[in-house]
């Protein structure tokens, strides 16, 4: 199955907004065994965008197309696909009544022009909507199909999974085609890519010569520096076999060369990883946070659950809440003993056993006579504080985030050292 | 001039890459009156290069091709091109002593197949390389022409500024055509993309029949909803005299149909947008959080400077936070009463003239009776606490950003309305 992406809207073309559809369609396609040749961007004109799904059929088997599926005037994917079919748009009632109670539900009288998301070209089935009103389309073309969905990224996400791939996968059951491609992510933190790439080279040279199973490295950003493993089997299980005995291989590799930097694995994100270990472990925890102003706080509220293990936090940016609130002594407040003081003061005002804090400068001044990218983390474990300088580069953004993600990184280690030594209490 | 850009590498189809070289085009070409009207992504395959630059050089006048230009075998950007030219590749002996040179200025042997990437299709015409090895290709096709570029990002743009725009503008001139495309965002928050649409329709069809100026509507989540204007003038005043006259049009019909809804233009965040209010009107701000999780607190950190109005914020995740650390009355803790006097204590624990506040339900489960998605906001100003209910759908992210951004706006408006009122304070 080759499988073709055509991302709508002028405002890709304009480059006011970077297409992170096609990457994220990419990624899963090819995680699922479907192989995706080209990718295509075109503007909001309809005789381009029939230029454009008309290339595309003709070179692949199916064709996802993103975006131009809203209610205003130049939102004209249905009218181009409806060209392409050579059909004519039919208004779908059950669709006007989804959208009036969605209207409904907000309290909010439906405008009129909203009711061009219920024309549907002849032939074509709908794909609901579940979070806004756009519903997808998909529109058979010969023995080729294009699936039409929002541009809205989780729009868009959740209707590739819920309907697109599973039509995929039997079409490619359909043509006979069976191997498999699967993939496995390890999620490293506290290396760098080549140090990474060096320590694997002999695997990844074996690897080559194998053929079976691939080696990847993606610097992921604050989401650290990713390992991907893919294997392509007869089946499922097949692939996943190679992956298992690769995993393990790879693991041994890092851990004798670079020690514990793997915090995860696949959707694994280090918030969760710290959220396991926690309540493993039966404890609460509490953030103080200066330069990353709830960075932290939110990530681990991202987690489901999080109110099992997580208090709360403080964001004490003017140093006056440091002193008043966490009880931080008086003095310059970029410093290992600020860090240890916010983290032991925050969890005994917000009552939580771990206390977990950071103190550092974003930049783009200095601060406390201390650079940029200087930042104490302070830990309150077991009744000891210990604390942790770093020493991050980047603008302001980048700090920010590399000092949460490090952070949680210094308490996931603490965790798993405590849960070692056999969850010994001071 | 219609030019079309051409991405080669497998690494884009994959998704494991973001491709940021045809944004990065994408914005310099209409900035230049340069219209882009496809993008294409193609792996490193010889076949597909070749129909991918086929297809591109039949509907475009020119094709700016980026990636495939390194010296390993699966750089073959240079050999599909010599197949689509059809034409021999020829070693240019001058380009092999400057890759010589590189290398020994670097204290390293060149590596043999470094060689590749002296190889030129007969007629191409060299862009010297500056910063790497790889050098550019002019390659004409008949009356038209592809500009085959290195893949990283610092080498394309600096041969794209340096020898494809100058030849790009002199085919322009020779064409007679010398407009300039310019485009503004306003952005706004508080109404649907097709209420918008309905309000400004008639807009939309005057300036479509004028031609100079268009409306576009873009859906960003989190972000809002932007109205993007774009005119074609003779030169950037010209464009900008456009932009200008159908804005002030613009955000006419948009205050009388559906109020306050624009909060900032271009890059103008919503916290950018509360910055400067507070800042205008010398107020200090602290936020109480529960759902949020110290989102909204870390979007007021994230802009240059907040320390001059921003003190901090407490994430009372837990409700004994709220009952302990913030005063709120014991009892149900999604209520308005709840928000209020969050709003009210934060401001008085952390000592801030302003206090912002919301709690609410992010789910998946009910909490206080309450379904998910009932979120309240409170607001501590000048001596008055007012509150706000919400209904957000979705999931529990998409809840826990919706509110961020709705309770920044809540704000936003209080201070118009205080600025409006010439600053009473109670």
């Amino acid at each position: 199955m080759r499988v073709e992406v055509v991302a709508v809207g002028t405002e890709l073309l304009l480059g006011q907004i970077a297409d992170t559809n096609a990457q994220w369609l990419g990624e899963h396609l090819a995680a699922n065994g479907l192989s995706s040749h080209f990718h295509q961007h075109v503007g909001d004109n309809h005789d381009r965008i029939v230029l454009a799904l008309r290339t595309a059929l003709a070179r692949a088997d199916a064709v996802i197309v993103c975006g131009g599926l809203g209610p205003t005037q130049d939102d004209i994917t249905r009218e181009a696909m409806a060209s392409v079919m050579n059909v004519p748009l039919e208004r779908d009632e059950s669709l006007v009544g989804v959208m009036q109670e969605f209207f409904t539900r907000r309290g909010r009288a439906m405008p009129e022009n909203n009711l061009r998301q219920a024309d549907v070209p002849r032939g074509a089935t709908v794909i609901a909507q579940t979070r806004g009103t756009a519903p997808g389309l998909v529109c058979p073309v010969g023995q080729k199909v294009a699936y039409l969905l929002p541009g809205v990224p989780d729009e868009m996400a959740d209707m590739f999974e819920r309907a697109v791939l599973p039509d995929l996968l039997e079409r490619q059951r359909a043509a006979g085609e069976t191997a498999v491609i699967a993939s496995r992510v390890l999620r490293t933190w506290g290396s760098s890519e080549s140090a990474l790439a060096e320590a694997l080279a002999e695997r990844f040279e074996a690897l080559e010569a194998d053929g079976r199973v691939t080696i990847a490295f993606l610097a992921s950003g604050i989401e650290g520096i990713k390992v991907r493993l893919t294997a392509r089997g007869a089946d499922g299980a097949a692939a996943g076999a190679l992956l298992d005995a690769e995993e393990a291989r790879v693991r041994a590799v890092i851990a004798e060369r670079l020690g514990d930097i793997v915090f995860g694995v696949d959707e694994e994100s280090m918030e969760v990883a710290v959220a396991t270990r926690l309540r493993a472990a039966g404890l609460t925890l509490a953030v103080a946070e200066s330069l990353t102003g709830g960075l932290i706080a939110s990530r681990l509220v991202s987690v489901a659950g999080a109110s099992h293990w997580f208090v709360g936090g403080v964001v004490s940016y003017a140093s006056r809440v440091k002193f008043d609130l966490l009880g931080v002594p008086e003095g310059p407040v970029v410093s290992a003993e600020s860090a240890g003081a916010m983290a032991r003061g925050v969890a005994g005002a917000l009552g939580s056993e771990v206390g977990l804090a950071v103190t550092g400068v974003a930049g783009p001044e200095p601060q406390d006579g201390e650079a940029p990218g200087t930042v104490f983390v302070g830990l309150h474990l077991d009744g000891a504080v210990t604390t942790t300088r770093l020493q991050l580069v980047g603008d302001r953004t980048r700090v920010r985030n590399y000092t949460t993600i490090s952070a949680l990184d210094v308490l996931r280690r603490a965790l798993d050292r405590r849960a070692a030594a056999g969850n010994v209490v001071a």
